[in-house]
C-alpha cells in the first residue's frame, strides 16, 4: 500500500512554515512542546495507518444497509477504528483539559486529523462531525448540556450530527418547516423531516447527538425564526427519543458514512407518551442559525480538509505507480530498441504529478493556515483578534471550495496516470475520485460559496476582510521580492492581487445585484487561485536557502502553479470586469 | 425519464448545417432521400428509447461476472437490446447493400448510433466495436474473410473486438510480445496475452471475432514487426479456438461492457490438437498496425461520440431537474417571503446549463463533422479527397479527446445542478460521470493524443493538415464577418487561430524534441477549444436569420463558449510559446 500522507510535508508546514511550535509560548498552550505535538502526530499516523487505511476499500465495497430490525448495518471494522480513535483521546485533541481534552492548538489537532482523512475519509466523517458538534456546544451550551452531551462525545461514546436540510429546503434554509413547540418542562417537542444527515443513524456509538434547526413560535419569517436544539437519539434516562430512520441514501462514494433521511416526532417512538421528539434549546430562541454557523464554518474548513486529504492520498498513489510502472520511451530516445522507462520519466506524467502536488500541498497549506487562524483568534485580543476573525471569514468559502474542486481534479489526474488500471477497482484511485466528488456539494455548493464570498465576505464591514487578506498577501510579496528565485512569482502575484481588488470594485459598482453576482462562482475560482498562489509563495519563502529533493520539489510545484495555474485567472478576471450578463439574459425557454 | 438526446439538434446539425440531404445527389447514396434518413433516425430513437435507455441503470447495478462454468454472466436485457439492434439492420447501416447493408452515409449511420450511445453507452460498445471490426475487414480482408466474418457481424450474429494491449504494453505497442507462427495450412498459431479487451468474452453473440496484433517471424523490431490476425472464439467448423478468458476487470463504470484479460494459445482448448490459437492473417505480414489504425481511427471518433452522448444525456437530465426543482429566490428578490423559483431561474444554474450545452452540442457537431469527412473522403477524388483525409487526420485526436474531457465536465456539472441528489444512485447523473470517465483513457489517453496531434498530425506533409484546417476555419470566419451577431466571435476566433499557427511554428523551432513536445497535452486542449469555437461559429451561421427558442439557445451557447471558454486558450498559448520546461526539468527524486 502506498503512503497516504506525507509526514515530512505536515512537519514542514506546521513547524518550518507556520511556526506552530512557537504557540507554546502562549499560556494556553504552555503545557505543550514540540515533543507533545510530535507525539500526537506520530500517534495519529500510526492509528490511521493501522486501523483506518487498511479498511478504506472494504468500506467502499460494503455500503451500509438497513437490517431487518431497522438498525443500520455497517462492517465491524468501522466501529473498531472509531473506538481506537476515541480511546486514544483524539476526539478531544483541541479541547480544554477541564473537559478531558489534550488542550492542543487547533492547527495541531486538525493536522493530526488529516492522517485519518487521507487514510479513510468516510470513517473519519463521524469523528469530524462529533468534534464540530462538541465545539458548538462548548461555545453556546449550558454547563449541564456540556456535561450531558459534550463529555461523552469527547470520550468517543456519543457521536454528533448537524441537521439542517429538509426535502424541500436544501441550500434554502429560510424554507425549513421543522417545528419546535415548548413543553411545560422547559424542553421542546420537535416535529419535521431532515435529510442528508451525515452519520444520521448507526450503531457505532452509545448515543447520537443531533443538532437540529427548527422554527419555534414567535420567530420572524425566513431564517430569523430558526432556533437550535439538541435532539438526542436516546434521552438521558435511556428512553428512545422520537427520532426515526426513514431511509439511507445510496451514494456514488463515501460509503462508510451513513447519510440518512430522519423523521423527528412522527410517532415511531413516543417519549413520555407525548407527541414530538424531545429537544433541548441551545442558547436563545431564534438565534439558531448564528450558532449553527459556528459548526458550519468549522465543517466547511473540514470538508476542504477531506477533499485535500483524499487528493493527497491519490497523488501519492499515482506517484508510487508512476515510479514503479515501466512503459514507453523518452520522446528524444535515440534508438527504438532502448529499454522502456518508468512513467515518471515522461514529461506529461511529470506534468500530472506536479499539478497534483501543487493542488494538494497548496490546499493543505491553506487548510492549516485557516486552522492556525482559529488559534490566533483565540489567543489574541483587540485588532489582532478582529483581523484573524475577518481573514478567516473571507478564507472559509475558499478553504471549502478550492480543495473540493482542485483536489478532485488531482484525483482525476491520479486515475489518468494509472491509465486503464486507474479505472478499475483493483487500484484505489477510482474510489478517491468517487469519494471526493461529494465535497463540492455538502456544506454548501460552489455556487453558495461564490455568493458568500462575493456577496457577503468581501464587502462586510466596508471590505475590511478583503483589506486584511490583501495586506497579508502584500506582506508575503514584499518578503519574496528579496529572493531571486521568488521575485518573478512575487510580481505575478502582485498583478493578480491588484486585479482582484480592481475587479471586486468594478463588480460592486455595477449598481445591479443580479449583474454583480452573476458570475460569483467564477469570482470564487479566480480568488481561490490567487490565494493558493499566495500559499505557494509562502512555501517558497519557507524553503529559501534550503537544499535537497524535498525543497526542490516544493520549488518545482510552486513553479508549476505560477506557470500553469495562476495565469488562468487572467481571462476569469476579464470576464468578471466586463460585467458579462450571458447567464442572466439566458431565458429558461432557450434550453 | 428525461430525454437522452435532442432529435431536433440532430436534425439541425445533419440537415440545416451539414446539408447531409445533399449527399443523395451523389450516386453512392442515390437510393436514399431525406425520408430514408429520417426513417433510420426515427427507428434508432425508438429502439434506443424502448430497449436501451430503460436498462441503463439496471446494467450499472449488475456488473458482469464469471459463472461456475467459466462463461460470462450478463443480465438478459443486454442480449435482448443488441438482438433488436441487429435485427433492425442497424449494425450494417453504413455498409454496402451488397453486404446486406443499408448503404447509408456514415454521418447518418453514426448520428443514429448517437441515440444508443446516449441511452446506454455500455451496451452500445459491443455494436460500435463490431462495426469498426467489420469496416476494417471490408477494407483489408479477402472476399472469403468478408463472407465468413463480416456478413455474420453485420447480421448481428457475431461480435467483434480489437486486441492490442498486453499486460506490459499498453500505450507502448512496440513492446507487444504476442507471437504468430505460420502453420502448414496457411493459418497461423497465436500465443500471448491481451488485456483491456472490450467485449472480450460474453455469450451475447454466436461468435466473437478478435482482431489481434501479433509479431510474426521476420518482422523488424518495434512496431514494424506487427501483423494483424483474425482470431475467432469459434473456428468456422464450430470448434472452440484456443482463446481463454482469464478474468474480467471490475470497473468504476461502463458495467455492461465486459472488459477482459484473454489468453491466446495457453492450451485451454487445443484446436486440431495443435498448440496455439488459430489465426488468419489480414492483408500482408508486418503491416498489421497500419490496418489496425483503420479501425482505431474510427474507434477514436466513436469514443469521442460515447463521451459526447453521455454528456448529452447528463445535460438533458440536469435540465429537466433544473426546470422541475423549486429552490431559493432570485438574488434581487425584493421581499424575503416571495415564493421560491425553479433552479433554472438562478444565474449560476444557467451558467452550468449553458456550459453543458456548449460542451455537448459543440462536441456533437465536431463528431458529426468528422463522420461527414469520412463520407467526403469516399465520394470525392483528387485534392478534395486528400484534403478531407488530411483534415480528418488532424481532427481525430481532438474528436476523441475533447469530448472525453469536456463532456465529462458536463457530467460533473450535471451532478452539481442536482446538488446532493446528484451524488445518489436515485438519479442517473452519477452513473454518467462514472461511465464517461473511461473515455479519456481508452483508444489512447489525452497524453497520447497530444503527442499525436503536435508530434505528428500538424507537421505531416509539411504541415498540410494544419493548413487545411486553418483554411476551413478561415472560410467560416470570413462568412461570419457578414453577420452582426457573429462578427465579434469571428474576430476572436481569427485571433485564436493566428495564435495557434504562430505557436505551432514556435514549438517546432525549439530545436529540441523534448522541449517541443513537453506540453503537447496543453497544445491538444488549446487546439481543441479553437476547433470547438469554430464549430460554434459554424452553428451560428446555420442559425442566422432564424427566430425561436431553439435558435436563441444555440446563439446563447455560442456566446457562452466565446465568452467563458475560448479565452482560456490565451494563457495556454502563452505557456506553449514560452517553451516552458518546468515538466522536463523536474527530477523524479523531487516528488
Amino acid at each position: 500500500m502506498a503512503e497516504f500522507l506525507s509526514r515530512r510535508d505536515i512537519d514542514f508546514l506546521l513547524f518550518d512554515w507556520l511556526g506552530v511550535d512557537d504557540l507554546v509560548k502562549h499560556e494556553r498552550f504552555a503545557e505543550h512542546s514540540r515533543e507533545t505535538f510530535d507525539a500526537v502526530l506520530d500517534l495519529s499516523a500510526a492509528i490511521a495507518g493501522k486501523c483506518f487505511a487498511p479498511h478504506n476499500k472494504t468500506c467502499d465495497q460494503s455500503a451500509p444497509s438497513v437490517g431487518a430490525d431497522g438498525t443500520v448495518v455497517l462492517i465491524d471494522e468501522i466501529k473498531d477504528a472509531l473506538d481506537t480513535f476515541g480511546e486514544a483521546g483524539l476526539m478531544a485533541g483541541a479541547f480544554d483539559e477541564a473537559l478531558g481534552g489534550m488542550g492542543l492548538p487547533t492547527v495541531v489537532a486538525q493536522a493530526s486529523m488529516t492522517f485519518f482523512r487521507a487514510a479513510n475519509p468516510s470513517i473519519t466523517s463521524y469523528a469530524f462531525l462529533t468534534v464540530g458538534n462538541a465545539n458548538l456546544l462548548v461555545e453556546y451550551g449550558t454547563d449541564e448540556q456540556i456535561d450531558t452531551w459534550v463529555r461523552p462525545m469527547l470520550e468517543g461514546r456519543f457521536f454528533g450530527t448537524m441537521c439542517l436540510s429538509e426535502p424541500d429546503a436544501g441550500s434554502s434554509l429560510a424554507d425549513i418547516t421543522t417545528r419546535a413547540v415548548p413543553a411545560p418542562d422547559g424542553t421542546y417537542r420537535i416535529t419535521g423531516t431532515k435529510m442528508w444527515i451525515t452519520g444520521g443513524d448507526h450503531e457505532l456509538s452509545e448515543n447520537i447527538v443531533h443538532l437540529v434547526l427548527a422554527k419555534a413560535p414567535g420567530g420572524g419569517p425566513g431564517v430569523k425564526g430558526i432556533s437550535l436544539f439538541i435532539v438526542p437519539k436516546f434521552l438521558p434516562d435511556g428512553t428512545r427519543n422520537d427520532v426515526a430512520l426513514v431511509s439511507l441514501n445510496h451514494k456514488m462514494g463515501n460509503h462508510a458514512t451513513t447519510n440518512a433521511l430522519l423523521n423527528f416526532g412522527d410517532g415511531t417512538h413516543r417519549p413520555a407518551e407525548q407527541p414530538g421528539a424531545v429537544g433541548y434549546l441551545v442558547g436563545a430562541e431564534h438565534h439558531g442559525l448564528t450558532y449553527m454557523f459556528h459548526m458550519m464554518n468549522e465543517a466547511r474548513i473540514a470538508v476542504g480538509g477531506q477533499a485535500t486529504a483524499t487528493g493527497y492520498a491519490g497523488y501519492l498513489a499515482s506517484l508510487d505507480y508512476a515510479k514503479q510502472r515501466v512503459q514507453g520511451r523518452p520522446v528524444d530516445a535515440k534508438r527504438p530498441g532502448q529499454p522502456q522507462v518508468a512513467l515518471i520519466e515522461h514529461a506529461d506524467v511529470k506534468r500530472m504529478l506536479l499539478a497534483q502536488k501543487s493542488y494538494v500541498e497548496g490546499a493543505l497549506a491553506l487548510g492549516l493556515y485557516c486552522w492556525r487562524l482559529v488559534d490566533e483568534e483565540r489567543i489574541t485580543t483587540g485588532a489582532e483578534r478582529d483581523n484573524a476573525h475577518l481573514l478567516l471569514e473571507v478564507l472559509t468559502p475558499i478553504a471549502k471550495s478550492w480543495p473540493a474542486q482542485w483536489c478532485l481534479e488531482a484525483n482525476n489526474l491520479a486515475i489518468q496516470v494509472h491509465g486503464g488500471y486507474g479505472y478499475t477497482k483493483e487500484f484505489d484511485v477510482e474510489q478517491h475520485y468517487r469519494d471526493n466528488r461529494l465535497n463540492a456539494i455538502h456544506e454548501g455548493t460552489h455556487g453558495i460559496h461564490g455568493l458568500d464570498l462575493l456577496g457577503r465576505k468581501v464587502v462586510m464591514q466596508d471590505g475590511a476582510g478583503l483589506t486584511v487578506l490583501a495586506e497579508r498577501i502584500s506582506h508575503t510579496i514584499d518578503a519574496a521580492m528579496e529572493f531571486d528565485d521568488a521575485v518573478g512569482h512575487a510580481r505575478a502575484l502582485r498583478r493578480a492581487l491588484d486585479r482582484l481588488l480592481e475587479v471586486t470594485a468594478t463588480l460592486w459598482s455595477a449598481g445591479d445585484i443580479a449583474t454583480t453576482l452573476a458570475n460569483s462562482t467564477i469570482y470564487l475560482e479566480a480568488t481561490g487561485h490567487v490565494v493558493i498562489a499566495w500559499m505557494w509563495l509562502e512555501q517558497m519563502l519557507a524553503c529559501s536557502g534550503r537544499d535537497g529533493d524535498f525543497y526542490d520539489g516544493k520549488r518545482a510545484a510552486a513553479r508549476y502553479f505560477f506557470t500553469y495555474e495562476l495565469p488562468k485567472v487572467g481571462p476569469q478576471f476579464e470576464l468578471l470586469a466586463s460585467l458579462d450578463r450571458t447567464t442572466v439574459e439566458a431565458a429558461p425557454s432557450w434550453f
